[in-house]
């Protein structure tokens, strides 16, 4: 074991400890000197130290020397420079070649009873000082739990909300539930903090009862700083904006159910067989603290309540390529211009966070084979550290056939498998879940996946009816049209240099030129270098491909710089327009590549508050500077997703819509770098054969 | 078992059998008159029964009582039919209920040695009668492994090819090898069966030495009918299209290897870990003959020498969806003006076919678990039926989560597993690998997939130099960009009902309706069927997503038409423009989406022979139909690909490139299929816990 593993003190990059969030809530507490209760914290999360005094820190004598950080060495360097990097990391000397260590900070975000402005306050954990202390009083903070309690409990208890549902006349059994739902955006004037709060039933005791499946028209709105009622709104039942003068008796309906509980043992499909993945010498996985080392890949896991797994400081084969890797900012418009939907327009990391609303994960549901889980930490209200076990899981997949030939003259065969490590979190944001994975491959590519899972949102509908804005999923159900817009971030340091380019290819046929081209075959590859921020489209109809390379490198074999390409997801854009509220609160969504200069802290696509925004602060202002980006410290942001049209095949939970983009090599390697994977052989993989059983008939059709 | 899977007769869309191909050679044989080795067969394969022919004799009593055919019965229908038509089936007398059998019949390719012409015979192998007997002296057939053996010894053992060889100057230990290759289109006059060699050599006796990596200068022109040298062509070294004034010495250059044999175990990694996949209760599919039934999916499999595996008659849960699903062709146009690369454009199943390149494959090296293989037959040149064993193989596999849903009030969550059935062959065309699959899930999705692999077509440059068409991957080694665009076609019967319309939903946002949408955010779906034949483009902008309807049944729940939709693989098509040959032989190429009436026979996108083919015969003329399509029996076929530039990473063997389309339940059914799989549980899975190792160290940075 290095020494440096042997330290206590985490990694820069790591999420803040347990230890360190109480340090925080504490220090803030005793420089603010208020009262126990007086104090709300919301979010207590690392601050992230500045890129330059970090890679100061971890690459102290260039790239290579990365990997020696507590990580056995496997790449080609000056074997007596590793040998005296090494001899000094044992003596732990390294300080003396890397720069010190930055300071750890916390940023928290906090309300005081006695105002309603969002608090903020970056704590210095390192010097126990509070360096910074403002207010955003224009701006909203993201929904955190302890609120959320608070308006739901404020909703169902209401006289008024109470009284609007006894007009339903539901059965005795019946159960009122209420999701609060971030407010959105349809008046710049707005600053109080409301929270819609879409109301449903249960007609079962069950835990997992599908209420969604039984949708009322109330959507009381409160506001959650005074818990008061603000307006009771009630839904449309019919198909334009018009309520019925009057709430009217639920007109009952049986919901659709999920739950294996209510279904029962019948309704089960009975021909499934187990399916096991085993690994009986274990994962080829190892960990070290948050450093993750696999298949010459290494990496940080980081983790953080907005954005759930992060992975920084990634490196393959002791070459960096990646600072930081992150989705950064989801929104999911909704296309109903009804009253209060038109409002309807989550940010789910910037509103609620992949990480604050992660699953625990448990083991053998979400993953086959071994898996190991790390957790995060949160705060209370109160100021104290909350552990959330499991909210990462990392294991390894088969994903099939990596690569394949076969000499046809003799039909020798050399297969090598396609194993993955994925690295998974489970947002739930109410009624949906987001599966984020990052999985990266034995071929040097790095794969970002979404899997859309989970509940559609529904609204009531009066039985019988339609809307162009949606499907009836279910009867009475109304299941909204709406578009989920990812927007996923991606922060290079090819070769350890933080200077590179985004440029992209695109491919055109040679036109008109017979004496080069007689037949009209031919196409050139032409490549334009990005030299301006801003934001920038696909098209696939000239297979434009963006790719970060590293000027200052060239591959030997091909003469080409060194490079990473992204395999986008090709993606219908924002369908609202510029001057809406839903393109203005988020511009990442109206075009799908986005490239910034790299700035401290610019991490979230829309900027750092979006819930109840009205304008962008983040790409709106980051893509639009004038300043040269071409062999800079640059960012490339992609923007992808899915307009969903609903089906009654989403309902009660919808099967997995998976997209995924990749970052794969381009003449960043010499030849595949998958070359040296063990070929794939039965002795290892064990697998079984299916020999024709009495059920099988028809040999004599078989041959 | 059922009295239908003791029958001794295929089914009617099964492959031929060994003794079928047998007949219809000696049919044939017989007929010719002709002595033993003046006839040279080329293909032997199933010519399909007419559709309604079939359809009559399959689902005789509209579409449930498909189901019945020896298959448990799941289905909602009326269950007092059901229970006659299964004493029935007890019986044996389904006969009296369903249409008759169609007739066996063969399609049998050709050469009579006194004649240039391609000779085809379609044998009934019920009557035992030559139904047809034609020639296409216009048209070249596939290339057979017969003739392709007979052209490689031909310019192997060329004096002419020889004495070009020696100007090389070559090592002792050289192997010269070459790859005859079909010889593209560039004089619509030519009518010689021609074969283009290009040549490499090995400079190592392995049987997996990478002679791709070693091209050599030649490529010369074999006419295959009279195996005379028609063209010693030399290849261009530098950057022009000019040559060498002479052949010069070759160039001495290290080959890029993949044989573990000459890496060698200290090439290779070690810390990979072993992963088997264990199922320990069998498979949960069912095999009848060629019958395949899994989680409620049940279907014929095909298996054509042209297009390796094809799903007929496909059901879900005794609903039949498809009646036959296949790759239908793929094309590989280069995009290297120089002589001889201009021609350069293969048709991978017609100019081969994915069935006769089929590897033949070993358990474990291809998938884990527990797997069955099918095989398929061929015939030899001089009439031999040889089987070709494992051609197809079918195993599941564990794709992660299939869905999820976590209620955030109390933690309880529903995780269903994406259990997956993947039939799949590997086509090894010479030096390029395609890994095609047909893969099924329980949320009733039918995938095909795609995994391009193997070595890319290589070409000899001089060393130091680069060209504007490819890329440099190793010393001495050009690939040349080009692109792949595949062709799948899918018959739909949507609850048996062969009158189905293609049509395409978009996304459009309302636009100034200040009345409708106050605040522009709502969009609605706009439906257009497709009434006429023809070829359409993707829109991903308008998120144009084209779909199979049956317009005459109706979603009880959501009140839309059956349906199944496409989602597509958006590429780039083909860049050559319509004057040329690339474009003209197969305009598949051209549009994304074709729709095509059906007809009997019309299986092919280009055509049924692309060989040297001068014009498509396939949808050039089929989308060309002036008639209408929609509540018609109708044909969806998909185009997609990849412009593939070439990197060093693609070399020695490229790692896989994965395209994947999908067919999609829309208002097909009333809830998520995979409503009912059982849930997923670590009492099954028995995954295991990666805890805390000695490796890992600071417990004080975790929490």
């Amino acid at each position: 074991m290095s020494s440096h593993s042997s330290k206590s003190a985490p990694h820069p990059l790591d999420p803040l400890t347990v230890d360190e969030v109480q340090a925080a809530s504490q220090a803030l507490r005793q420089k603010i000197g208020c009262a126990p209760n007086d104090i709300r914290f919301k979010v207590i999360d690392l601050a992230e130290p500045p890129k330059a005094l970090t890679l100061r820190h971890l690459h102290h004598n260039g790239p290579r020397a990365a990997s020696i950080q507590g990580i056995p060495f496997k790449s080609k360097s000056n074997p007596s420079q590793v040998k005296l990097l090494k001899i000094l990391l044992e003596l732990g000397l390294t300080a003396a070649l890397n720069g010190p260590a930055p300071d750890r900070k916390a940023r928290v975000y906090y309300h005081l009873k006695k105002s309603q402005a969002l608090l903020i306050a970056i704590v210095n954990l390192t010097t126990k000082r509070i360096e910074r202390l403002y207010d955003a009083p224009e701006s909203q903070g993201p929904v955190d739990w302890h609120e959320f309690e608070l308006v739901n409990r404020a909703c169902n208890n209401h006289p008024a909300v109470k009284a609007e549902v006894a007009k339903l006349k539901l059965p005795p059994n019946a159960r009122v539930l209420n999701d609060p739902w971030a407010y959105g955006t349809d008046d710049a004037k707005e600053r109080r903090r409301l929270f819609q709060c879409y109301m449903y039933i249960a007609l079962n005791d069950d835990p997992q009862a599908n209420h969604y499946s039984l949708p009322i028209p109330l959507a009381p709105i409160f506001d959650a700083h005074t818990l008061e009622l603000v307006e009771l709104q009630r839904l449309p039942m019919g198909t334009g904006d018009e309520l019925d003068p009057e709430t009217q008796p639920w007109d009952p309906v049986q919901p659709v159910e999920y739950s294996a509980e209510i279904l029962g043992e019948d309704a089960f499909r009975k021909d499934l067989k187990p399916l096991q993945v085993v690994q009986s010498e274990g994962p080829s996985f190892r960990i070290f603290g948050r450093r993750v080392e696999w298949q010459k890949w290494s990496f940080q896991l980081g983790w953080t309540l907005r954005e759930g797994p992060v992975l920084h400081d990634v490196q393959y084969d002791g070459r960096p390529l990646f600072y930081r890797v992150s989705m950064s900012e989801m929104t999911v418009p909704y296309g109903d211009p009804r009253t209060p939907y038109h409002r309807k327009q989550a940010f789910d990391l910037g509103d609620s966070g992949f990480g604050m609303t992660s699953n625990s994960l448990s083991l053998g549901c979400d993953c086959l084979g071994h898996i190991a889980y790390f957790k995060g930490v949160h705060v209370t209200g109160d100021g104290k550290p909350m552990v959330m076990p499991n909210v990462v899981c990392m294991h390894e997949i088969d994903d099939g056939i990596g690569w394949k030939h076969t000499n046809f003259r003799n039909s020798k065969s050399s297969v090598v498998r396609n194993r993955q490590l994925v690295i998974q979190c489970t947002a739930t944001v109410a009624n949906y879940e987001y599966i984020l994975a990052f999985v990266l491959d034995q071929a040097a590519n790095l794969h970002i996946e979404v899997r859309a899972t989970g509940i559609v949102s529904t609204m009531p509908i009066r039985q019988g009816l339609s809307v162009p804005w949606g499907t009836v999923v279910a009867p009475g159900v109304l299941a909204v049209n709406h578009q989920h817009i990812f927007c996923a971030r991606v922060d290079p340091i090819l070769d350890g240099d933080t200077q590179n380019t985004i440029a992209y290819d695109e491919c055109h046929p040679v036109i008109d030129e017979p004496d080069l081209d007689p037949y009209g075959c031919a196409f050139k590859v032409n490549t334009t270098a990005i030299d301006r921020p801003g934001g920038y489209e696909l098209d696939i109809t000239k297979n434009r491909t963006f790719k970060i390379i590293n000027e200052s490198r060239t591959n030997a074999v091909s003469g080409k710089p060194h490079g990473y390409k992204l395999h986008p997801v090709p993606s219908q854009m924002l369908m609202m327009g510029p001057k809406t509220f839903n393109f203005r609160r988020g511009i990442f969504t109206s075009k799908a590549i986005w490239v910034t200069k790299y700035n401290d802290d610019e991490l979230w696509a829309s900027g750092e508050f979006t819930n109840q925004s009205r304008e962008d602060t983040g790409l709106a202002i980051w893509a639009n500077r004038s300043e040269n980006v071409k062999n800079e410290d640059v960012v490339l942001w992609h923007s992808f997703g899915v307009t969903h049209v609903t089906r009654p095949e989403d309902f009660p939970v919808m099967p997995i819509e998976k997209f995924v983009m990749s970052l794969k090599p381009t003449s960043f390697f010499e030849l595949n770098p998958s070359n040296d994977v063990p070929r794939s052989n039965q002795s290892e993989n064990k697998s079984t054969l299916h020999t024709v059983g009495p059920e099988t008939c028809c040999r004599s059709s078989r041959i």
